[in-house]
């Protein structure tokens, strides 16, 4: 007998302001802001429909960020209030995938998302059946008609790729799931550019892969593989002991000629 | 003659939302985050009367931070709305005082914060008299009456200090302005205390005395002394050559018990 809740519409739609200082040497919104920003979207618009993060940490569960795919044509400028529309696409068993759109004030389309979260106990950390939480309410909010026209979230097939820097999660990297948070390993992937290759290439589209968790204290190494001009790939990987890593994230970043 | 303007009130009061991956493993808005709310709020409030920095960068002109403190008794939490209150404290010709009251939606006092900034010309770097930038626009803003019960922005007096932690500035660690930016520094001196030692103190008093600035590629020394219990001072330093550095920037850290 499933609870008998009002539905809300599929889509919501949030306003966002393109804040000075979120932005880059080029005026432009940095990408993991952007993501912030979704990732800040897909929380209130499953909130307002009884599945968001407070309410899932009160009954032991999370959501899980596994993948996540940015594309966009153009971005949102200092100053500049933009809007991100999400929806759920599809509700699997242990999967479901959100989309996103990313419109200026006038409505003009500067990009799309696409992410794929899992849900977990948050005491066993093993996966949660969705279909199975509020007698299924996250798939009553399914929209299969709204277009997103990117490519679905990459899994990034690379090989070992070339050690080229490595970095300590310290205490700003951690947020309140007590790891390190999703957008910060696309800060950390981006720096591995210097400023004159960004001043010469926007980034056209960014895919992650999250595999592992990293926490406080955990040290970093970037491998990085090229994929074929102007496409990267980078695996995160974390060091467990002398000589042995486990892989955390991986990304492919495509930038603009 | 004086320019024939409308005045606003005194003092502006921005809302924000402590955003869940803006906070803390233990639920807080991280202090940078914060940091950069009073800075927004700062250029909302001087956009508003004329001064701010789109006005000034088409002129040549941008605002410097010199110094900012931040005293908080209790720090927003996650999905908390706050506000950030803003006023001009005083002006000199080269340097205006400006101030910050932080609040709960419920009007409850969180917290202060105080900063001094300079004016400069951005095409030759120097300083730029205040009193004579839009007739003293500046100047007719002072409210010397809002109170802000914390102690003045410190210049932090230190010694040499040791070495902890180095730092290589990347992409994402630039702004709109080309160099590092300020809130940055913080993050980069916060993460200098493992995460155990933030679980057990959280911040009490920050201040941050800039002296130069920072840019991408540098890599920046971090010299900590520990000035009495459980507050230290952190000179932050750049390579300029070998056995040489110049201070850019340079924090005292007050925590809680």
């Amino acid at each position: 007998m499933s609870e008998d809740i009002e539905l809300k519409p599929m889509s919501a739609r949030y306003n966002f302001l393109a804040e000075p200082f979120h932005c880059d040497f080029n005026n432009h919104l940095f990408l993991g802001h952007l993501g912030n920003h979704m990732l800040n979207a897909a929380d209130y618009h499953s909130s307002e429909r009884g599945c968001g993060m407070a309410w899932l940490n009160q009954h032991h569960l999370t959501w899980v960020l596994s993948r996540l795919a940015i594309e966009m044509q153009e971005m949102p400028v200092s100053y500049g209030q933009f809007a991100v529309e999400t929806w759920v696409e599809s509700v699997m068993r242990f999967f479901t995938s959100r989309n996103y759109a990313v419109t200026s004030s006038e409505g003009k389309v500067l990009g799309y998302g696409r992410s794929i979260w899992a849900m977990i106990d948050t005491r066993t950390r093993q996966p949660v059946d969705i279909l199975s939480v509020r007698d299924g309410l996250v798939a009553r909010y399914v929209d299969r008609d709204l277009p997103c026209p990117i490519a679905p979230a990459s899994r990034v097939r690379m090989g070992e790729g070339a050690l080229c820097s490595s970095a300590r999660m310290g205490y700003t990297d951690i947020d309140l799931n007590g790891h390190v948070n999703s957008v910060k390993y696309i800060d950390h992937v981006l720096d591995l550019w210097p400023l004159s290759w960004h001043k010469a290439h926007g980034v056209k589209r960014l895919d992650v892969a999250y595999v592992a968790e990293a926490h406080s204290g955990d040290t970093l190494d970037f491998y990085m593989e090229e994929e074929q001009e102007l496409t990267f790939c980078v695996s995160v990987r974390r060091h467990v002991e002398e000589g042995t890593a486990v892989e955390v994230c991986r990304c492919r970043v495509e930038f603009k000629p």
